[in-house]
């Protein structure tokens, strides 16, 4: 696996690659990797000829309040889990190579990044798409890899690559999941021996109340009360950002049933933030 | 001349020239073409195996109080030139399909948006970073060709090229100006008979105020005073919006003489809003 740290290198590596009609899967990560991105990895291996993973933890997406100096890092085992995965290009830059002295551009996306985790975390998903956008334009690739469990980034990138007329296919994996449903996350190591089992409760609220949904139990209007009594019901849960039905294209809480449906949530255990959703079809009532 | 009017096909045919290792020029523009835009396409002609124009007035750098509507157009015009200059591509698209229903995405190039245009035209510099963002990707350009008369778009482009890592190299080409020194601009059609003359006072202005600055006669922070006085001289100016020196990196109006400066002004001959400038270089006294 060649280990690159500059852009220009990345850029020019890729330039030779594209110009002998490789395809090229872009896998971008903050790091501290888990079976999840490894499951992204697997996919671009099997779609494309030549896979490029990024590690870089974006400080232009965390608030000046957030964890951005405690986000796990462990760039040994990554590059070891990587080199498992076979992975061709592992692309690493410094910070002060992204963003020198002077640097002043943001991409923007519009209403859909203002609700759910952008109500909560103002400017985060500019500060991802402002990332994405450079990462794309640094690594070229055919197709770039994103989890379910961060479903809105993912919408988010998705509008910014259709607004922008970004020549690169989105692909979104199902979140992988521990045993007892825990969606994986990086943010799961900051977890307690205690919380960690609590943690569970996410996936189970989701899945319950997607339940009581399809059986008509309760109406789309009650989810957002419910669902936020299920994870409030569990005593190691601190406190709930949001959890509620959506429209998976504009992200907007749905009041009555339309196709496919969204159930999302961020919640607070101790001071980590984790969030999960699973997308359901109810069918309509004649 | 191949014109084409979709995006996606456009991108697919820069697609196929790249793979065959073409170099590939770009000149975006507003169509009613005059020498400054055929200048631009000779030098793209010169240093690119493929040159593409695009021809798109765009609605999103207009406010909602500006010329849009009466922007002028003559397609069959601009076509013959672009026939007459051997360009390879003429990329002309409609509007909904560069905006269509969704769009919400804009790349926003932070303080040198703000000053000196940016100050009278709010959102202008965004719709334009956010246009070329889009001709960007979907012509893919090895290089992309602007005139110096626009020299604030020239220097906004340049820094989200560089801050979003874009492989493409800008070339900034001198301003074309008719024989009274008149900068060609498609706005300059706006102008009626009596007006046309008096529109040579903003270049007259600008030399004059750069000879007597060269000269020591005045002082740097006597510019702006001055020249604007120099352009009010002229009965058929109706305003100026803005009448300085600037630094012609991080577009500040400048205090005292620092290597390169530039004199700009945007003045208004009835409703019609012209805009020049001048680079210079003082000698810095010991």
């Amino acid at each position: 696996m060649e280990i690159i740290r500059i852009p220009k290198v990345m850029q020019d590596t890729v330039g030779g690659l594209l110009i002998r009609g490789r395809t090229i899967g872009f896998v971008p990560t903050m790091g501290a990797l888990h079976e999840g991105h490894l499951s992204l990895v697997r996919r671009s291996r099997e779609e494309n000829e030549k896979t490029v993973v990024s590690i870089f933890v974006n400080p232009l997406q965390f608030g000046p309040s957030e964890d951005f100096a405690r986000y796990p890092r462990d760039i040994e085992g990554d590059v070891e889990k990587l080199e498992a995965e076979r992975v061709d290009i592992l692309f690493m830059p410094e910070a002060s190579l992204m963003y020198p002295v002077g640097f002043s551009t943001r991409v923007e996306v519009g209403t859909i990044s203002e609700t759910m985790c952008g109500a909560c975390r103002p400017g985060h998903f500019a500060g991802v798409a402002t990332v994405v956008a450079k990462l794309f334009h640094i690594v070229k690739p055919t197709r770039a890899y994103f989890g379910q469990k961060d479903f809105q980034q993912a919408v988010v990138i998705r509008r910014m690559v259709k607004d922008l007329n970004m020549d690169v296919e989105i692909v979104v994996c199902p979140t992988v999941r521990e045993k007892d449903g825990l969606a994986m996350s990086s943010r799961n190591m900051y977890l307690s021996g205690e919380q960690r089992p609590a943690a569970a409760v996410l996936f189970r609220s989701l899945k319950g109340t997607a339940e009581s949904l399809a059986s008509g139990i309760i109406q789309i209007g009650e989810v957002r009360h419910v669902l936020r009594q299920k994870i409030l019901s569990e005593p190691a849960v601190s406190s709930v950002d949001y959890a509620g039905a959506y429209d998976p294209e504009t992200l907007e809480e749905l009041a009555e049933p339309k196709g496919e449906i969204l159930l999302a949530c961020a919640v607070w255990i101790g001071s980590t933030r984790l969030i999960d959703n699973i997308l359901i079809n109810i069918k309509k009532e004649r």
